[in-house]
């Protein structure tokens, strides 16, 4: 960068001063951490497409109108629906015991009862790929893919591969089903759910993830003698399906067409209560809100929070917002979704026009009191608003230290004891700050072209 | 103490010698930890009474045998048998979701399809005790009581009541089912089981314990509106069912009669695969059983290894190994069990005559390089041996680290990679270091009344 790009753009006094009273005031949230623990006590799970899915939105359009949005409306889509009847796979031969498994998002039906077939090991997805038909044929296949554990959540795309693609591989090879160690970092006894790659309800074939100790124990009992499993899974589908994403806002005082989107989603998977996946989400954006609701006047933009429905089955709702707003996106002025559990931010990420950076280091020196570092200029924003961004809306990403989410992430474990609320209270200041700072100041953040070229 | 009671034992320096090179060769154990290994991959969870604890009864007998020890023996005994078939639980209302449960090892089963009731919550144990018959009668119980961490394991007894005496408690007052928060330490999503008290093979009642997070859910409901649950448990009995003590010997080569006890029990529940409990402290006693035998001779005094039985629904095995062996218990000049993980050892108590303090004393010294504290003079010795203790066997308990392991303790989460080699080969080093030493030397630990007085 030339020292010209280092330019950072200035704060005027009262404004810097409301962000710094923004994020002390964000220290001591309880709106925020009070919706996310209602809504996975008072909800709990909430499948995508489900009736608790339905009473999540009802609930939380209820809770958004009595903190006092200007306005609270649902946008209601349909999805095709897939929920887990039930599930069990257990070591038939040479050592009868039971396994720990959870079927994946979009899995189709065993026969009753189940398959039992001999099992065949593989490394890594790409050791099925390169696999002759003869091998998988007739048989169960075990991809054992260790995850690496990492801050930023980078290990998740080379993982989760096979998460996507492995019934898929199998099916088209003459196998019979497929078991991956759980995409998960972690080696408590908890198998990870999430989809996998599907045409529409129907998935490719019957799939689940083994918890890792259970992984374990199948490699271990691979190199001793030949493994015979049994598995059992039986699900249910619907096409069309009830989701909706929930919008409210707080109506800019100038220019309440120009909107900071700050979104996160309400949907969750059904084996936790969706706290960390992401129930810590939508409490940090309406804890945020709030805090700018609270201040003496609204800023010049408007703040929209978006509670996406259905993320976790193909970003259903971020697909039926960008559809629904195609026309006026360019209103969007900036985005952000919060996915990523609730401990601390630690790197400021953005996605700028280049004109525009001296923007991006004046908000990240403003978060620079909550331990914040500047990132990169090639932030993703969040899943419901990557199509977004891809249209050309300006987007951030404040990474929150994800190290231990992948612990919990998909797992009967993701409850509400695992937030910290001093993290997540770190996380409400943030939001407050900037999305504060981007609905008071004059800025533009977008480039010329209305949409990125090369993504 | 006087200063006559600090007075140290002498141990000959090639016995000394001996104890240093059996601790040298613990460090690199391998027999014990593949012995753990193996026991809990091979025949993996091992109900009390199942087809599976027979199984690694003929497995542990075949695997001593191989290991080459004079004479390896089943003892067989029968007992009720109690085996879970189906449990779930739901709250029906305010808000619908699933509860993480498991029946408690004695429970009855409830009609089919379950009890849905409302819930009474109690603090502890007492406050259920204290209540009034109205408050109960025609409810679920659910006891909130939490259990204090420690390094010793001391929380547990306290924590346990709860477990024991629920169903009974319930009962009396006319309610319907007793729900715990697990008596574990942990806030992972696992329910631990356990023995409840009961008669025969029939429980008082349906009992089942809570996963923390669950009973945390359950509080917070319940501070918001009362709370209506679904609980279905289907569990089977039978009244005589097969178990058995494996016991495996290296003769004494003076005096064969006498015999240095070291145990741990066989069978572990059915949710995990028994490793912390307690297929560790059988490859504990088996590997440091195995360093002794490799020695150029053996011991003075024959080193017996006990794999009990049916542990955990009573301490079956060791009631019938005293009972068995009622006439020749004054042969049994010492006696320990392994039954507390595998976790580094970091003290070491006695319960000796005031006699044979010298000799505790040279025991711990001879322990020091393991980094073994000097411990009390009322030690347990373990579950198995408690009714030896109580008919004047001295034993010994090297307390093993418990920070961690009521983590774990009864969970699903009970599983082989959970053991640290390390410190797992600290414990065989730790056991073949005493064993041989009490072994070798022509040291009496024993009061001289045959039975101790007030236990
Ligand atoms: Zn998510
Ligand atoms: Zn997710
Ligand atoms: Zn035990
Ligand atoms: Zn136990």
């Amino acid at each position: 960068l030339s020292a010209a790009a280092q330019e950072v753009a200035e704060i005027p006094a009262p404004v810097e001063d409301t962000v710094q009273r923004l994020i002390v005031a964000g220290s001591t949230d309880d709106v925020g951490l009070t919706f996310t623990e209602d809504l996975t006590t008072r909800i709990g799970p909430r499948l995508a497409g489900s009736e608790a899915e339905a009473r999540a939105r009802d609930w939380a359009a209820a809770e958004l109108k009595a903190l006092g949005f200007d306005s609270v409306t649902i946008e209601p889509f349909t999805i095709p629906y897939w929920n887990r009847i039930e599930e069990s796979a257990s070591v038939v031969s040479p050592a009868p015991q039971p396994l720990t498994i959870t079927a994946l998002g979009g899995s189709t039906s065993t026969s009753e009862g189940g398959i039992t077939a001999e099992l065949v090991r593989f490394s890594n997805m790409a050791e099925l790929n390169a696999a002759s038909r003869e091998l998988v044929e007739g048989k169960i296949v075990f991809i054992d893919e260790k995850m690496t554990r990492t801050q930023d959540g980078s290990g998740y795309g080379m993982a989760v591969r096979k998460r996507r693609n492995c019934a898929t591989a199998t099916i088209d090879k003459g196998g019979l089903a497929c078991l991956i160690r759980s995409v998960g970092t972690q080696t408590a006894r908890f198998p990870h759910t999430g989809m996998m790659a599907r045409g529409e309800a129907e998935g490719a074939g019957p799939a689940a993830a083994l918890s890792p100790p259970d992984a374990d124990q199948l490699t271990r009992l691979m190199s001793w003698q030949p493994v015979t499993v049994n598995l059992n899974i039986q699900v249910e589908t619907s096409p069309n399906a009830p989701s909706g994403n929930v919008i409210a806002e707080i109506t800019g005082r100038e220019t309440p067409d120009e909107k900071i989107l700050i979104g996160c989603h309400l949907d969750s998977w059904d084996l936790g209560t969706g706290a960390i996946d992401d129930g810590a989400g939508c409490g940090i954006v309406v804890g945020a809100a709030k805090l700018i609701m609270e201040l003496e006047e609204a800023p010049r933009r408007t703040i929209q929070v978006v509670l996406y429905g259905s993320e976790e089955v193909g970003l259903l709702g971020g697909h039926a917002y960008a559809k629904r707003h195609a026309a006026d996106l360019s209103n969007i002025v900036l985005a952000a979704e919060s996915d990523f559990g609730a401990d601390r931010i630690w790197r400021f990420d953005t996605r700028f026009s280049e004109a525009a950076l001296p923007y991006a280091r004046a908000i990240q020196e403003a978060l620079q009191p909550l331990g914040i570092a500047p990132g990169n200029n090639e932030a993703g924003g969040g899943p419901d608003i990557s199509m977004l961004a891809r249209s050309g809306v300006p987007v951030v990403t404040p990474q929150q230290n994800g190290w231990d989410y992948f612990d919990l992430h998909h797992t009967p474990d993701d409850t509400f004891d695992k937030i910290d609320p001093a993290d997540f209270r770190q996380n409400v200041s943030t939001y407050a700050a900037f999305a504060y700072l981007a609905a008071e100041m004059n800025w533009s953040f977008r480039k010329d072209e209305t949409a990125l070229s090369s993504e």
